[in-house]
């Protein structure tokens, strides 16, 4: 009955691996694993839904738009990101798996 | 805006300490610090919402009931209780403080 989020760690992917752990009552809780990916230039993620993210290994920059904001990330740091607040992954760590928990709720 | 779930931890408490990090669209994100607490005697959580917990740091034991079993955690491992669901802590970590997260839904 229980998973372990850093365990079963690629040391390679060529792009972000997508987990869901679980989806209930309008709450969705993913496991993301990034290696080294960023978002595609120019790309920005706007969301319907507010997303707390945690970061549990590895180290990620986030970069905000209106107003600009940039947030380096290491494991423990959390951020929510309200609904629709514009944003992209500028970098995250190319030598360790960066392994996000993120937690989309409402919209 | 961000904030390091993993700092400002205390080396002793006399009780477990909760936060809440996030209460919006019917979830509640909580940090929960145990150094060596566990429940008491006799007493099980009997909870209406579901609960989503996650092992930041230190090690803890889970008990259930009916059907009883018992969960060890490490960091990363994280168990998904359902409503009702009766449980306790049989024990945390004496010697380092144990960082949990939660994550409340529904009920």
């Amino acid at each position: 009955m229980k998973t372990n989020l850093l365990h079963d760690l690629p040391t390679y992917s060529s792009h972000e691996i997508f987990q869901t752990l679980l989806e209930q009552d309008g709450v969705r809780i993913e496991r993301i694993v990034s290696t080294g990916q960023s978002s595609p230039p120019g790309f920005w993620y706007d969301q319907s839904q507010g997303e707390w993210v945690l970061l549990l290994s590895g180290a990620a920059r986030l970069h905000f738009a209106e107003p600009e904001d940039v947030v380096e990330l290491i494991p423990g740091d959390a951020v929510h990101i309200p609904p629709h607040r514009r944003h992209r992954v500028d970098w995250t760590h190319p030598d360790k798996p960066t392994v996000w928990l993120a937690v989309f709720h409402g919209g």
